[in-house]
């Protein structure tokens, strides 16, 4: 599973000490679903100093350190900083305890600073691949260029314009006004605008908005005529 | 998984739609480890339908879709969304597909945008439990005050002032000028400010500034007198 978020986060380097159950390890291969040159090109050492021994940037997950004095950083702020160390060319590298017990104090120590996931206060224990998945995660977003808030839509149509726009609300007003629903002259105004707004903040289509123009002339023209 | 990726993230409405392996499922209880609540409290649905009826606000995690038009967020910009929809006295929810195929485009259509996590183009399968971990986390942290990095220490020291500092650097400085490391004079100015940039960025407590100037005593005193 911690395999699988690396490669979901595009980081490859998997460092592993003295893993519980040996290694290499089927149920491993199994659990990473398709991360299978991760499991495959993992390492693995004796110790913590040995895994660390070539990187310049170490940073420790931990809960809130209570008894040593320590930079805290969130993931976000730490996938910054880890970003610039490996812009200047360290090899850089985040520590991750097991599940139930964490990093001893001993690993803690190999790291400039540590990671602490701010969590719910009431139910803080974290899964190990979720504390890989936040860490990978936000590394990975340091550096995406993805659009915060982007309207996609399929390839053969694009954004109306304010014309066809212009065209869709002066179709629908004709006909409104042509039914009745606006005959109360001094209200058209704002019900009007009002219309208007409805559909501009949807943001339509060039195809949306000839949908909607065949929808107010099927209405306009054969309302009611054809009901199954 | 999904309830404790929930649980760590302040949340508690779990809402089911036709599960898998029927509910009450026993071992969804036991991987919750701890959000049993969230696991006992969760409802079941025939349909999306049914489940989304009361929410205002829906949004749906999907890949990045192709075929229909709609707004992407990413997970931080549809969380800070949501804050706003909640704020504002809306009942808000996510919707997550079932992890080999996700959503249908009929359960998306009862989304007002989607979420789209931006992952590694090369490996972008994410694990369901995952999915909703890093939705719930970028929603915990919307509202998080947790600071950015911050020096912790132990609750018996502070962090050393800047007289202590001074204190210490002459301290070292006599001593190493004593020792002959500082002899070449026209050097010092700048081995000086070198040497005190060291201490400075490490940001001591004062308890470590009492410890180093024990450190310079010692050595200045007593060196290799009592080698073992």
């Amino acid at each position: 599973m911690v395999a699988r978020a690396m490669g979901n986060c595009g980081i490859g380097d998997l460092r592993l000490v003295n893993p519980r159950d040996g290694w290499p390890n089927a149920s491993a291969l199994a659990a990473a679903s398709g991360a299978d040159r991760i499991i495959n090109d993992a390492r693995v050492f004796d110790s913590t100093t040995d895994a660390v021994a070539d990187l310049q940037a170490v940073l420790a997950t931990t809960a809130r350190p209570r008894d040593m004095t320590t930079d805290v950083l969130t993931p976000n702020t730490a996938a910054a900083r880890l970003r610039a160390e490996v812009s200047a060319g360290a090899n850089a590298g985040v520590l991750f305890g097991k599940e139930a017990r964490g990093l001893s104090n001993n690993d803690i120590a190999h790291a400039e600073a540590v990671i602490t996931v701010p969590l719910n206060p009431q139910f803080t224990s974290l899964n190990l691949a979720q504390a890989v998945f936040v860490v990978a995660y936000e590394w990975f977003q340091a550096a995406d260029q993805t659009p915060d808030a982007e309207l996609v839509m399929p390839k053969d149509t694009r954004p109306a314009n304010k014309e066809e726009m212009a065209g869709l609300f002066e179709h629908l007003e004709d006909e409104l006004i042509a039914c009745g629903f606006l005959r109360v002259k001094e209200k058209r105004p704002v019900m009007v605008r009002n219309i208007r707004n409805i559909f501009q903040r949807a943001r339509l289509t060039e195809q949306e908005v000839r949908t909607l123009r065949g929808i107010v002339s099927g209405l306009a023209k054969f309302g009611g005529r054809f009901r199954e």
